[in-house]
């Protein structure tokens, strides 16, 4: 617990007093006032989190964690759980969505494995293997996939502790590299069975609310699935104000490791762009832990899951963007950070009307 | 009448046939089917405009047309009209919002003046002159401001045809350098009066739902600019199937010249993307020259200009980004073609089940 508790320790309230200060200079640059909406609340939560008057996103890392779920034994899922390990490789070749679309937005895409139910071969299977990419893996893998959480707990307090203390361990290696701001993502089939037990305990809402379809399941698995969270959940007793409890039994090796990177991330004073349901969930464990996190947090889009609503107005963020994702990753997190950059150069870039020589408002 | 007719004649239907076609490569990624929901969308749409397999949006162009509006007499604008070449210059020497957004998304801007009531010098007034952002200039100068059209017609129809062919001359110059996709913008003062005129006599939506605050006035100057807009369309008679004639009574020369982009966009395949309430006007006016440009058009954003909700829907489009928005210049276009970009990169860049080695779903 020596991590997770000066972790915590480290993290500060962010400077609320920087926002009128900061909305004083947008109002001077030239356009009319608020004309640029959700940009300008951006760059003042940059602002107040980083307590820099100009800051920048140069170097942007989007930490896409994996692992894999017991719980998938009993059917609740499109996809055969091999396909956690094979995405797994995809990353570390780049060719999976995440890749593409942080490619496109000069986002670093670090990969670990937090609990994936095989070994990740270092020498990866015939296929376009890039060496600079295989950097960029992490193997902190705590087990080979958690229990199945709808016959006990999914992972002892000891290793979601650990889960946790890694994903902090993971950040600051790159922290010490350089990082302006954060994104978080995940692969893991099941994840979704997990992130609905975690969150319907946490929110205390009704477990149908936050069970979704996940990768795509029929009317059938879809009832299935949800009994068989509300069980689990009748079964291990979770208790909602504790996360360490919650994460142990119901939760996921890389949900962990991702509230990790949350909890890290706000104590260096990093804003933390969430990506859909299973990552906002990561974020969720996080608040639960140090509520003080919530303003480090930024919802980048509104997953077709229908559970991320319900976090999302838990924690009462208002996400970006709204374009009907529900892959994961950490892809709406790709999608948000340049509209995030945007805002701040906004801020840093733009002429003042006294530069510019325009007129201002009648 | 010569290159509108001709540009007319030569936009054809984009190839519905391509769809499904390109939905079935998607669907093949790695990845569960659907799940970038709205990125697929526009990839399928790139491919239907541009009938390419693997349409690249490399060059990417924003047109921002300034001009002055004579309206501005009866005081409905919350800025003095000498801002617009104020921030013509402001545009020219790189320091708007525009500027600093289509740096940051790789977007060329091509600022031109198709009616600014004022001389622009080309030898720049004090301040950052950079050359390379003059050449980015243009001028297409066909009054200095249209008439007030509270008082009488904003402009000849000779003038209405001129603008537009103007802004398709804009457009083809640029698609000889290269033009992968293109968007617009503007800049005018009083030009939400113009454009709240137009679009209430297209789509016979009454005035009001058409007006809204525009740079930021009160609630009187409000109301005063209704009233000003209906008289003028009682006075003028504008008919709404003929949008030259609307164009000519109670429009602008800067959306004229923005129909015309869009409708030479359309005739070289080239994909559209409105920015906010005025560019969308324009778009609505290229739409009643001839209404295959409908699916041409991509919306970016939906602004807090009122009107700009209900053009949308009578255009059946959906846009991409709602960040509250309501600056215009093509910031919002400029916020929108990296979404776009990244749907098209999806389609080309992510690996396939089979190239990846990833199983597919139960």
């Amino acid at each position: 617990m020596g991590l997770l508790n000066k972790t915590i320790a480290g993290i500060e309230k962010i400077d609320y007093l920087l926002s009128d200060k900061t909305q004083k200079r947008l109002d001077n640059l030239t356009k009319p006032q608020g004309s640029l909406g959700r940009l300008e609340e951006l760059a003042k939560q940059v602002v107040e989190i980083t307590r820099k008057d100009k800051p920048e996103l140069k170097d942007k890392v989007i930490f896409t964690f994996a692992a894999d779920h017991g719980v998938t034994e009993e059917g609740i899922s499109a996809y055969p759980k091999e396909v956690t390990i094979q995405m797994v490789y995809n990353f570390i070749r780049g060719g999976a969505g995440i890749n593409v679309l942080a490619r496109q937005a000069g986002v670093k895409v670090v990969v670990a494995d937090l609990g994936v139910a095989e070994q990740i071969q270092k020498s990866l299977p015939a296929g376009r293997q890039e060496k600079s990419k295989i950097e960029n893996f992490v193997d902190k893998k705590i087990a080979f996939g958690t229990k199945n959480f709808a016959k006990g707990p999914a992972m002892t307090k000891d290793e979601a502790v650990r889960s946790i203390e890694s994903g902090m361990e993971i950040f600051l290696a790159e922290f010490e590299k350089g990082i302006d701001i954060a994104g978080i993502g995940e692969m893991g089939i099941g994840n979704t069975a997990s992130a609905g037990a975690i969150s319907a305990v946490i929110t205390g809402r009704p477990v149908s609310e936050l069970t979704g379809r996940g990768t795509g399941i029929d009317d059938k698995t879809h009832s299935h699935k949800i009994e068989i969270i509300a069980k689990a959940i009748a079964l291990n007793k979770p208790q909602a104000k504790d996360a360490i409890d919650v994460l142990s039994k119901v939760g996921g090796f890389e949900i962990g490791g991702l509230a990790g990177v949350v909890l890290a991330a706000a104590s260096k004073r990093v804003p933390v762009v969430m990506d859909g349901f299973i990552s906002t969930c990561a974020a969720l464990l996080a608040y639960t832990i140090e509520p003080k996190v919530k303003d480090y947090l930024i919802a980048s889009h509104c997953s077709v899951e229908k559970g991320h609503k319900v976090i999302l107005e838990y924690l009462g963020l208002k996400p970006i963007l709204d374009l009907s994702l529900r892959l994961g990753e950490g892809t709406g997190a790709a999608l948000a950070m340049p509209v995030i950059e945007a805002g701040v150069k906004i801020l840093n870039e733009m002429a003042t009307f006294q530069d510019a020589g325009v007129s201002e408002s009648i």
